[in-house]
């Protein structure tokens, strides 16, 4: 998800829902920016990530140039802000280089919290005589700001990470997960001519649609997600130096970059990888958690170490659409977030929340696909190429925001995400 | 492809007729650079393509690395050539930088030319006593070979296409063609739940199977590849400056590298793109030739500006089941090849040979793939991802190397290759 | 000055003056930010700028590393801060990468300040019993704190710079200059041996002596600098795009940049060059005032354009040791500073302040020239290759920081200080 | 020497003795490229080189540019050289981007053969009736050709060095120096106000004049050339690792670069700096030999590990004005050249030949300098940024091309030329 709204037809909520759900996503938005510093929420730490300014101001120009932007009355908040927070949508015009979000100092913090205000104020009263359409695009908007929402947390956590003081976003309110997680075990999947995607029913992005018939081949799924100590394991046996295991493209990522951990981890000071670095600071890394922030790179090289592979997008959708999408480690307050061990239960789990999934699936159109016309659907068909999708939404999720159904999408090399694996094999 | 072979199990030939093939399949490489110079032959104009001189004698160490080194007896013709002339098989060791070997003048092409006689040499002795898995190895050696033959074309062709004096390698044999081409026609694909990938019988690379079904979706193939024609129709329609119709990868691709026309499209005087160069320099851009020389990026925006999109590689490949591959415009002798205009007639036209085709699909692996063991098998596995499958073979192509199911790839932004493209759409 | 102190031996204040003279330094650092928020205080615009905050945090690490840190009963504010805030001497161990200084959005500004007063009050008590070479160190560290004070004046501009929204450090207190400037006179320089270089009387960066002899040749200087309105003929003469105008390097730097103008000067609607972004924010380009923030390229092309060349230092020296080096326009308060039109009067004006001018010299050590022992003496030595002399201090420089002997260097291609040009040529 | 002609007006010879003088320069060209392949004259081994056949059409392309082409009755041997073999003579017209000329496979050397003998017969006839001025163009060109004479041994000698085959460009004619060095005295050296510059009598380029004056301090110079015993004692002693001892440029180059030796020196299978690469191939390295292919920043930190300095021009001039400049080890015919130790005799020794010496000067005009005008005046004036002056010629020098005002200049980071130091120090 390259920070900004995927968007598609949907049905809409009555007028009072959509309210109480506009107030408690654009205040969760809010919460999220409550421990930092102007400073901190205007840093730019790569090009890929943004500045949580810059995201609370996208997330409110979103409602202001789909929304209000062509009421009678309605009067821009400032007629420079287009530019500076429009994403990536071409057909609305000239925008700041990405890469310079982070030079913007000003407006401060506060100007874009009576940014947000202005507008939250305007779409508040709008709601009173709302045309139909322009109410799914409220709730298209709120969808949009729970995927910036996630990437307020990754991308601070980026932030944060660069800086040799280790700083904590929050003080962690979970204990180390100090006990061993449950064996992973192979669950059979669904064969045979399948349907997956999105049927029509509740929100979802065009992308998760139409649905339609895929044959997928006998195949298992590992019951849970990999954990950080089976990832030492690959790292004790050489797997960042065996050039075997690796795409070529990943193992040139490999050598350029020096790569011999996942993103986050810390040497001590003896060598061995001791620490990871989170939103509460540094911490122990706990063999049972799942293991995070990895490409799909490492993740394809270390299912081929361990005699398996990654499962395809149908085949994760398949065995997931059993399963309750929110049900499992989502972020529901604002606080440092990280995925939890798997819980000895049958089944398959940790297959909502915890960590998205990296699938063998590129990010490709579904056979039918439309976009969205207009502005509004410069969402996801255009990032239809060199990405893989992952599935099932992480800690940093807002719960409700994932389906079974639902595409997320990264470049092969890209970790700063709340990254895991699941193993599959055929059968 | 990159330049390399995709092995995979296959049967074997009667050794009378293996040795038949091995001469033909060497003989057409010294053809190709039969009007080369020393000077023509070493150098390299990007790092994706490679010196003539280095394919020539990269196809032979394929020989001695796989067949003869191993044989006792056999000396090597130099004993520093494996570092020289491996392309990326990591397990064969420590390998010249890619970028660099247009810097190798020595050892010079008649060295290489004595290098391909010593070992055409002791191959033909092994012959007489051939174990068979050394017999499937040499078989492999071919299809090999003839994959860079397509590289000698395409490499060369962009080494002088940096040349300001524009050379031909060939005088063309063909006159240009003038005429029409046929109308388009949508041909109806066929549905449902259908096989794909190899079977097994005779030669195949391993990621061109195991055959599995996939369920395709009613849709509809377009009769012939676009034209020339029909692309300036698309440049004059703003084509390359409306952001709405590209990739956003393919975009930031147009604007980084000022794009605007086919790879070797060249203005005349009066800015109009008047001419194209090739392997007989530059000639009048005929309408009713395929347009060729385009990335992904280019034809997935062609396709969406003509309302339609590219075929799946399981659309392409289950119509091209019932067509003769070795039926049409191929690469037969060392000339200046090109694609030729489609033919008037029913039915699809052009599915092999005149151009590759871009299809829709990422080159991933099929369900239960398995890379063949050894470093014979770094062929096409490690390649999977980032890329996508073309299908058909090209003008370019030797005679009786393409099949059905057969996988090439390369990157979106890749367009040095005899690529084109064919339209499909939903039905 | 690339953004730090460069030392050497001098005579000693007598310690109240010093301390008043410490006192007096370290406010006006605190005045330069006081408009600045903790944001404004952190980003970075380029590597070769650094964050206001940096500035702060990093002349303080100076005394604290130079003349508290071995200090029986002195603490370290913070043990990592050295890691920070150490700029580049090599000697005092590892640092942060430069160009990711923009990245520590902690310690906040808050911090700094409170890591500013711990040392103040630690340097106050030192002062009571303190060895004269460590009053020597703090006289130096004085000096190097009024260097970093012209940078923060030159980094904020060039951050807000960068801003769409071209912000104001500070209202203009001047009205715009609207008068014509006084023609510019030639006025004969000395010549044959002459004595430049400082004599060790009072304080001097090492880099300025020892004083020595050189010959100069029969010149002439011109009575002022150049001025805005005679840049402007030199860009509608087509000055930019004359090759024959350029340094080798300089062409290739305006072509590979697609400079065109002055790095603030900025296009009206109209196309036409209009305003300049100043500390006050975008103003009208006043004829009168000196052209300012051109880099030694430019200046060398437009001396050329003027049939004349740049003034050595030994001539610009040996001009300017007749006149007071405190009488001009310097940086008095904490205000957006801007240089001033010359004033009609004999002789040689703007001599001092105003504007750093290129000289033609390369900065390289003079006969005899000494190193300082130690991490102290890291300053100015290490950087004589590839940089050019600049003379005279600017409207930014602290009044009293420079004199005639002052040597301040840049590459050829910087341009974001207070810089302008004087004529000279040949008698 | 960027590669090209650095003009003055100069004095003309006979008739007759140009004649004989071109025909000797324009021979020897010929005799350098004798054991070169087309491949080997073809390739460009990096942007600072350029191909040998790009050399000899280039110097050819002078004489038919400056000389012939406004001559009644020439035909240019092919329209479009001129684009392809001009350097950087801005005011000559468009050319191919340095960094491409590798890729010209097309013209072959033998047509640059028959390019440089349908030149040399022009030039022939012209010298029958021939204008003064023109006459001195061709001595220009004589002198430019010679210049280009020593780039080929060094460009060469730099592509060979990519080749991991390490060929040989000729079989050495001299066997090794095993002896040891005479010790190295100091001389002391000139003072007072000294005179410098070509006074004008003979050729010489413009930047070597005017004649002028300059002040110079006691100094020493040493008797000879720093040995390659000496540079392993500054490597064993850590001179490569050791900070303090560096430019600030030139430490980040070594880092960036890893350099941790001369650029042709080569690791022994144990470890030890066994052997260095040179026009004959590998050889070992003898410790009495100077050491050469050093960059400025290396040649400035020995000198400061060694307690001494580099030279300045004037030094060096005014001690070299006294001796002969034809008398020392330079390119007699075309062989595996490479410097001599240096002998035991009184004085300085190895002043002309052997290897250029790094000054401490900038390359920057002398006082009064005035380029020529026209085409043939972008010569040497456009170069006065960023590089150092260096003196003396080379091993691969023709002899009788330099003399004591003779001003080369590099970058500090340029190595690949025959280059070496000589220590100086305050008296």
């Amino acid at each position: 998800m390259d920070g900004t709204a995927r968007l598609a037809p949907e049905r809409q909520s009555p007028i009072s829902a959509l309210r109480a759900r506009f107030h408690s996503v654009r205040a969760f938005s809010l919460a999220l920016a409550g421990n930092l510093s102007d400073a901190d929420a205007s840093a730019q730490s790569m090009p890929d990530a943004s500045p949580v300014k810059w995201h609370l101001a996208h997330t409110t120009w979103f409602f202001e140039a789909f929304v209000l932007r062509n009421r009678s009355r309605y009067h821009l908040f400032d007629t420079r802000f287009p530019f500076l927070f429009n994403s990536y949508y071409e057909a609305e015009g000239a925008r700041i280089a990405r890469a310079s979000r982070g030079l913007l100092t000003r407006p401060s913090l506060d100007e874009i919290y009576s940014y947000r205000a202005h507008v939250d104020e305007a779409v508040e009263q709008a709601l009173d005589d709302l045309p139909s359409e322009a109410a799914a695009v409220i709730e298209l908007g709120c969808h949009h700001e729970q995927q910036h929402q996630e990437l307020i947390f990754t991308d601070i956590l980026h932030l944060f990470a660069q800086n040799p003081l280790a700083p904590a976003v929050w003080r962690s309110t979970r204990a180390a997960d100090a006990g061993a997680s449950p064996p992973m075990r192979w669950m059979e999947g669904r064969q045979g001519p399948i349907e997956i995607g999105h049927d029509g029913a509740g929100f979802a992005f065009d992308c998760e649609g139409p649905r339609h018939r895929q044959w997928v081949q006998p195949h298992m799924l590992a019951s849970r997600l990999v954990t950080n100590g089976e990832w030492r394991a690959f790292i004790d046996d050489g797997g960042y130096g065996n050039a075997g295991l690796w795409l070529s493209d990943g193992w040139a990522w490999v050598r350029q970059n020096a790569i011999e951990a996942p993103l986050y981890w810390r040497r001590a000071d003896g060598g061995e990888w001791a620490h990871q670095f989170g939103l509460s600071g540094l911490t122990t890394i706990a063999s049972a958690e799942p293991v995070r922030q990895i490409s799909y790179y490492e993740a394809d090289a270390f299912a081929r170490w361990a005699g398996a592979r990654l499962p395809t997008e149908a085949e994760w959708e398949s065995a997931a659409e059993a399963l309750d999408p929110s049900d499992g480690t989502f972020a529901d307050v604002a606080e440092a977030v990280r995925p939890r061990p798997a819980r000895s239960r049958p089944g398959l789990t940790q297959m909502f929340g915890d960590l998205w999934e990296w699938t063998g699936s590129a990010f490709l159109p579904y056979p039918g696909f439309r976009a969205a016309p207009g502005a509004v659907g410069e969402y996801n068909g255009k990032f239809m190429s060199g990405q893989f999708v992952l599935r099932g939404g992480s800690c940093a999720t807002p719960r409700g925001h994932v389906r079974a159904s639902y595409r997320n999408f990264f470049y092969p090399h890209q970790r700063w995400q709340f990254i895991g694996l699941r193993l599959a094999k055929d059968n």
